[in-house]
């Protein structure tokens, strides 16, 4: 796969002795991205690198000086509040700057003493948003999902027409998107039983999460001008775990004609680190449409995109209630699934998206969608898992779930695994309800 | 009525004899600022007031430094390349800026010295966006323009049930948002006939205009904080004119189930002029509700939105083609109508938008949603005047359009006037339609 170079190889180890550990999300094939500061300091946040249980402080390495050219241009740019900027100078300086990192951080690099000090534990940190993401946009991916939802939305029209030929997405609010950690209350808003003459106003009953990827944009393109799909990964930065709250009472009640609204913009939680489009390479996979669906339109047909353009990105969700922390139980899974199975890639996402010359500036976010399998199991909400609310789930201490309930944190992994390539992972996403103000 | 101040008095007369002119927009009751430069400089753009035909800069007024305390602040804050940080001062300063630029244009001023270097023509200037929209929100809060584009999308269903309980809004994309003068090439985009069995791809053959207010946000709320009705204006700083371009045929195939999104995000434009809330209190105008409807939920109901929630903001959109341009001809007014006909008020968007705790940033901006009047000739687009693209209009020139031709320029005027008070106006918002690329 010509994706494939040096930083991914197998044999490579790191002097940071975690990093080197089988099942640790961050060996030295990964090293995502992440703006962190320590805990309870004053100190500026600034951009950092996962190896092992360790950050590597980008503002340490920046001011260090050991880089060249490219790398030592993204190193300073990436020593920032926001990644934005680094984001922004494109594929050739996130190359280098990998390339550099892998090189500094391997066994025998003589940059181990240079960057021994940059180190701080994970357990030591705090993280903020990576970016400032301008515009978020959320997909709709999954034709599992998208089935599943429609049957318990418009029971004798689930899947619409323009499914299989527009890879559907809207707008979403930034401003209340946050990193992991986020604890927000439970909304509040208009609803209306299906038997009820007129809506009712209070505390939701059907909160929800999704599980979805975020996927950043890195260098953007101007207004009016698009991006064909043949060079459309070269503006996507990577990759985070992200949680898409919903408030589904509130959404069935609004959503109609124009989407949903205030069902979504209560929250929305990413992980702190974004693993880069390129350290994903060893895990793209043949993304493929069923020979009895319409074919894609040529803007969103490429060869690259036919035998690399899916990534599989494992994922799975768990719960964490309130009596599972007083209990000190570990928290139950619910779900797993994969990114494989999204019936449009992160390039058509990206083409579809500018093909009418909108422009995407550095850190904007696009949302994968729910990402929910083929299988009933594989299902990525409490929506389809508890069939629309009709069935409880029953978690593994027998607490019973239909929605979530007030102090349940959610927690979101995800993986890539291949033979030939090591494990890497994206950490996780957490994030907790509060009871209604 | 309490809003009222001595800037409003209609005695007032400027030493800037411009502003004294009958029919001006920008007397010295109206003051809305903009962020500028003089045309084809390399200066930084930085905040102005209009005060009749003139900017009047605030880098001079903040370097001069003649006023005082909170009005001194704020002019500080307004210099600058972006309004966000004035914005986000709140009432108090916005106010104070307000009564000391009042003073210092009046007529006799002691201040007429210090500022007649600060004045710049309006013809010799540039304008950039007044501050960065974090986010952008479109309600949809004219119900004679719901009813007719729900009669044309959903013929059997035009209102929906939830519209007259819930002020429905969706997330815009803010990224492709520019200031009057915006060109843009006609949109490309999948769309599909009614009696096509599958969809084909090409230009956008139903473009469109929307006749919008845009309403600015001034300070903001934290997530998790509801803005309270009673206290809702005092977050809102000022509104523009807003053009929300439409592809029509793009909409009508990709909006559901989940919104609007590649048929609005391809442009939008503003005007340079953000209008204050202050500035329009005269024009503050009963807001009431049909007793056959449905009344507003309590968290939408206050007796100050009752008495004057309403604002009486005339607006008409003209359309000036390529050959009325090559003839010197006059642009062709299509329609015109006021915000006052709007089905919910500023202060119940604002309520309704953070009632689940989502949360605004100083400068995020809402549109009204197309302002149609309650007769056919009141239509604030092109879809409603034509009747869905059935019947052409017809120009002064004795050319006919259903939809906006290539070279079209849409250009879009508001204005206030009422008894006692003297006229204030919005300026323009305007943009040009090129080819498709």
């Amino acid at each position: 796969m010509s994706f494939i170079n040096e930083t991914h190889d197998i044999n490579l180890t790191s002097w940071v002795a975690s990093a080197n550990q089988a099942g640790t999300d961050f060996p030295i094939q990964n090293l995502p991205f992440a703006v962190f500061r320590r805990k309870d300091s004053n100190e500026e946040f600034r951009g950092g690198v996962a190896i092992g249980d360790q950050v590597l402080d980008l503002a340490v390495v920046a001011n260090a000086g050991i880089f060249s050219a490219k790398a030592q241009e993204a190193a300073e740019a990436a020593n920032a509040q926001a990644l934005n900027e680094f984001m922004g100078l494109g594929q050739a300086h996130w190359s280098a700057l990998r390339l550099a990192l892998s090189r500094a951080l391997r066994e025998g690099s003589e940059h181990k003493s240079a960057l021994e000090g940059a180190l701080v534990a994970q357990t030591d940190v705090e993280y903020s948003m990576p970016c400032h993401i301008g515009d978020y946009t959320d997909f709709y991916t999954s034709i599992y999902h998208a089935t599943a939802v429609g049957k318990l939305f418009r029971p004798d029209n689930p899947l619409l027409p323009n499914y299989k030929w527009v890879p559907i997405g809207y707008h979403g609010r930034s401003s209340s998107i946050d990193v992991s950690g986020q604890a927000f209350h439970r909304p509040k808003g208009q609803t209306k039983a299906p038997d009820a003459d007129t809506p009712s106003f209070g505390p939701c009953k059907r909160l929800d999460y999704e599980l979805e990827l975020g996927i950043y944009l890195g260098k953007g393109n101007e207004l009016g001008e698009q991006i064909a799909i043949e060079n459309a990964e070269n503006h996507v930065f990577g990759f985070c775990l992200f949680n898409d709250w919903s408030a589904r009472d509130l959404q069935a009640w609004e959503y109609q004609p124009l989407g949903p609204f205030l069902a979504k913009n209560f929250a929305s939680t990413v992980s702190p680190w974004i693993v880069t489009t390129e350290a994903l390479a060893p895990y793209r996979t043949q993304w493929h449409r069923d020979s009895k669906d319409p074919q894609p339109m040529d803007y969103l047909e490429s060869s690259h995109n036919r035998e690399a353009g899916a990534f599989d990105i494992q994922m799975d969700v768990s719960l964490e209630t309130q009596k599972m922390r007083d209990a000190q139980q570990a928290a139950a899974k619910l779900s797993a699934s994969s990114f494989k199975h999204s019936y449009w890639t992160v390039a058509q996402m990206v083409t579809h998206h500018t093909v009418n010359g909108c422009n995407f500036l550095p850190g904007d976010m696009l949302g994968s969608g729910t990402q929910s399998g083929p299988e009933h199991e594989e299902a990525g909400s409490l929506l389809e898992l508890s069939r629309g609310g009709k069935q409880s789930i029953t978690l593994a201490n027998g607490e019973e779930r239909k929605f979530l309930e007030d102090g349940d944190k959610v927690i979101m992994r995800g993986w890539c695994e291949t033979d030939g390539f090591n494990r890497i992972g994206f950490g996780s996403v957490e994030g907790t309800v509060l009871p209604a103000k």
